[in-house]
């Protein structure tokens, strides 16, 4: 996975799932029974045993650890709920309200994030999996941060965007500099790559993309500790921004489903890996189909310098544990015989 | 504005805006008092008094027939309703159900929309704009029809797609035999362009929207009767099939706000025509701004062989209707010689 990450030589593409620790897995609602989301997240013991489940049900090829993009935000002084999606008491409208923001130490006030991360790296010693860390994008945090909760069309943050750009950029940059820090503590913590959620940076035209979100990860890629974690990073639906993605100098770009990935590996030359990109529905397909779609995409990305098998998106609640097995088990037949053929 | 779709010289690109008529207009809301939304789609009277609204009240440079794209479903045979989206009360899951569905002559079924049509082709005959209809795109309507509702992941239209595509496939041949013949009866009745919504096809990868959806979009492209009427493609959040689209062979492309109108506008060439794409969060945006934008969309898109402005998806309901006023003020203050500077 490591060396896929860094497109250095490997036998086969790796394998893992984004969002892979979930409800899809029956063993992951037993242990989750009663404890809300949140206290799963604090919950050290817990986190770290839903954390493992897919790699020892399944055998994924990384482990990320359990938690949430919005983790380390109640601790700056902002009140949030999941219902299930984060829930802000009061949205972040005004200069004064960024400014009021405390940034904690991430090693102080999310001291469980470490702990987690820690007890991960002990327990994969033996097992030859490397461990995940992640944050979410500083866009899509201030997006919950001043919508107050997902949105159809993010209107409020666009007129923010559009009439108060000061108050944007204030709040981007606070969540700049504690997304550094926070991947970086996680790097110290034992992470052995991290990757960077966007889940709503999807929402802006090229040109906004340009000005509001390339600028933040370029940022953030040129200061996480990546001689120690490569970097990846993912925006959901991002397909019309991937060519602004490959400016970033990421280690590795996590695709969309709906991006061509066959084309933009030929783009994308020996810049960066590509992750992905496997339709989550698609596991809900009968088991050769998913075969053949995974075939499908390893095909399509070998002229990429490394590729990371994945879904397009996190696995869905409905998934079924059928379909994980046979994604997995499609990446694993995947032969070094069958890369060179193509490439 | 039916110069500008066939790319013949025009002074400046014209102006309207999807969904003109709509909930942002308080004199739209004070028509609708008390009535459904059927109930508005049946009132002849009703649904020409605000289709009109948005040319008298603010000057649109198109006239588009107030309905829905749901409008021709319940005479199938289906029973749908609107909370406010599409509830179909039986979902489509079997060959046996998609072979029950009456295809009646639409000219019977749904003829108020027709009177509308002829209605407000003899109220456009001073005005000198142009009357469009419309219809969704077979796609659309089967994902309605298949998952019975819309869907954040359409997983049950997927699943059909991949265990069952014989009867996705025999649900889109019949919409799109009634989309070619209720199109063609709505030019009868005097439309003189229309316009394909394919509100859900972008939620498929490149391949799958080429198996899937661009041999229904060409098959329509080359059955409606073109010579009458230019044939106008909406694909929504579609950035990522938009080459493909370029192989429908459409007189117009209409375009998302996340499309980068300039690039695609160089690689059309003169084979279509581009609409859009401001992004309709943007009218509520401060005037100077909105004037700013419309005026670098104008250049960016000079390069097709024709441009018509208008938004990258419908007019949000809580839209200000000075934003609304600004876009079209902006978009008539384009000159020819501003066209010219740039080609």
């Amino acid at each position: 996975m490591l060396r896929a990450c860094r497109g250095e030589a490997v036998d086969r593409p790796p394998v893992w799932l984004m969002r892979q620790a979930g409800r899809y897995l029956p063993e992951y609602r037993r242990v989750r029974e009663g404890a809300t989301f949140w206290e799963m997240c604090r919950d050290v013991d817990r986190a770290v045993e839903v954390s493992l489940q897919p790699l020892h049900l399944l055998g994924t090829e990384a482990v990320i650890f359990f938690s949430d993009i919005f983790t380390p935000i109640p601790n700056l002084g902002i009140e949030v709920d999941f219902a299930p999606g984060p829930r802000v008491a009061t949205p972040i409208r005004s200069l004064a309200q960024v400014e009021a923001l405390r940034v904690p130490d991430c090693r102080e006030s999310v001291p469980f994030v470490f702990e987690i991360l820690r007890a991960l790296r002990r327990e994969l010693a033996q097992d030859q999996v490397p461990l995940l860390g992640f944050a979410g994008a500083p866009f899509t945090l201030a997006a919950y941060l001043v919508e107050g909760s997902g949105s159809k069309n993010f209107g409020t943050l666009k007129q923010m965007m559009y009439r108060a750009p000061e108050v944007l950029r204030a709040l981007q940059e606070l969540l700049t500099a504690l997304t550094v820090d926070y991947l970086n503590a996680q790097i110290e913590a034992g992470a052995q790559a991290v990757q960077l959620f966007d889940t709503w940076a999807g929402i802006l035209s090229p040109a906004e993309y340009r000005e509001w979100v390339l600028p933040v990860h370029r940022e953030i890629a040129s200061k996480v500790n990546r001689k120690e974690a490569p970097f990846i990073l993912y925006v959901n639906n991002g397909a019309h921004v991937v060519d602004e993605m490959l400016d970033v100098n990421a280690d590795v770009l996590s695709l969309d489903w709906r991006i061509d990935i066959g084309a933009l590996a030929r783009r994308a030359g020996t810049r960066v890996s590509l992750q992905g990109n496997l339709d989550p529905c698609a596991l809900a397909a009968p088991r050769e189909k998913i075969f053949e779609m995974v075939h499908q995409i390893a095909r399509d990305a070998a002229p990429a310098r490394g590729h990371i098998l994945n879904l397009g998106h996190g696995c869905l609640p409905d998934t079924p544990v059928e379909g994980v097995r046979a994604f997995l088990e499609a990446a694993k037949s995947l032969g070094s015989a069958t890369q060179r053929n193509v490439r």
